[in-house]
């Protein structure tokens, strides 16, 4: 039995605050048991090459999706890849790393599932949803500061984007097991931020937190094209609370609830990551009890 | 039951005479029951652009292979794809054209299996390996003569490729199911072409050849880091002596060689295309089988 990895690919537009998302499920996951695939390293061009010609990188053309679908299937069958490296700083390559194939692989970038034949490879493709209001306020904060931009050229960057945000990430909402959004709460207000889990109605896997939320109003929505069942946190909650929602999550559900939130209150944020690694410690259980059961029968 | 296609890929360098190769077969075949993907249309950049950046089409960095994996995917589960169309005489790109999942697929250009994940969707890879001076002599008479070039930048531009050529088209040959080589048989002579038809020697398909021709001399040669076994063809041969070598190949032969031949004398690259032929029906023949079986067993 060679043990493949549990492929998760989160997909959502620049400023989403997918690298965030995946740095907090690292740890919540452990270090050692994650490997983490940045899809940016797989541009074609570099900024200076790409303000010649003329594209975003948000085209498919800009990016060198044969590579990083080849690295996705020999990732998943157990082999360590090279994965390009881009520098937001420079808007060029640096050195190229190793990617091992540990239990959970997390793909996070603008382009991770747009293809079928990348699709099909995943455990898990989340479309990371961000309101566009918090995408402003982050990008404006990240790019301004750290990349050297002015803010002028962030705000431009952004108005640009829109169209082939629409034609190149947004479509992938269709192949989206989980949509994940957060908002801001109040009008205006970066600091108060909710979040929806929204699936697919007929793939719900919260299925066992839906009638404790329902009196909350469990809603259905229509999502690129698809309609689905939408959890909301809004509040912070106390943890004790918290734990009686997720009874029936599994055995696991308060030890990680405690590495998430780590207090004694409960942001929906951090409900929304504890949720998440109990979903993906179960796919890693499924796929483990599906090898054992393969030895066996060869054994 | 859903019949996928026979998928070919042939990869080769730019001027080796993949085109010709491929018109040839369709023609055998039958242009019903082809479809032909031209990998020159993924290109990322145009002409001009690859100019301003500074690279050759060779790089997969220069390729939307990530379109072209999703194609191959699609077709191979029996779906039509809209392929991007290059023009070599503008060096732009112009109207896409509908691929039919027709039950041969012919898939050349630069990059067809550089992938593993490319590469283990064909049901036969062809590295189409034409002897240097061939190549320069036909990329010559027509680049310079169709496609606009001067015969001194045809010939410069041969001299750059070559380090590319090794880097990213060559290391195809590790994937290849079939090496077939055309040389020149006589110093400096374009016209007298003769054939070598190179297999791994755990997966010879023209067995019933070896020893046939095992008079002639039947070698060994270490191709691209694996042994092959070698049929060379220089001379053309009346047609009797070639059906009478072909007894064996299956009931069809005597009417694919009488189709590719059209004459009394084969040449050597009429006798490789027969030979060919001959080989990819079988493969059709192998897939309706197992069709016709799983049918059955559904039934």
């Amino acid at each position: 039995m060679r043990r493949e990895p549990v492929l998760v690919g989160i997909a959502g537009d620049s400023g989403a605050g997918k690298s965030t998302f995946v740095r907090k499920l690292q740890e919540l996951l452990g270090h050692e048991r994650v490997s983490v695939i940045e899809l940016d390293g797989y541009h074609s061009l570099n900024r200076q090459e790409r303000k010649l010609v003329g594209i975003t990188p948000l085209h498919h053309r800009a990016n060198n999706l044969g590579l990083f679908i080849e690295h996705l299937y020999r990732l998943r069958s157990g082999e360590r890849v090279l994965r390009p490296v881009y520098d937001h700083e420079t808007g060029d390559f640096s050195d190229p790393v190793w990617v091992e194939p540990r239990p959970f692989i997390l793909v996070e970038g603008l382009h991770p599932f747009c293809f079928k034949v990348a699709a099909d490879m995943y455990d898990l493709k989340i479309y990371y949803d961000t309101h566009q209001e918090l995408k402003i306020h982050w990008k404006i904060s990240r790019d301004a500061s750290v990349r050297g931009y002015t803010v002028e050229q962030v705000v431009k960057e952004i108005r640009q984007r829109q169209w082939d945000i629409r034609n190149f990430v947004e479509p992938q909402l269709a192949y989206a097991d989980l949509v994940i959004c957060l908002y801001p709460v109040a009008a205006n207000s970066a600091f108060h931020i909710g979040v929806k889990v929204k699936e697919p109605v007929a793939h719900s896997w919260f299925k066992f937190l839906h009638q404790k939320v329902a009196a909350k109003g469990l809603v259905r929505e229509w999502v690129g094209g698809r309609e689905m069942q939408v959890l909301s946190f809004e509040e912070e909650m106390p943890c004790e609370v918290v734990e009686e929602m997720l009874r029936g999550a599994g055995p696991r559900a308060e030890a990680v609830l405690a590495r998430a939130a780590g207090g004694v209150k409960v942001t929906p944020y951090q409900l929304m990551l504890t949720l998440l690694v109990l979903r993906l410690e179960e796919l890693l259980a499924e796929r483990q009890e599906v090898g054992r059961r393969e030895r066996y029968a060869v054994g």
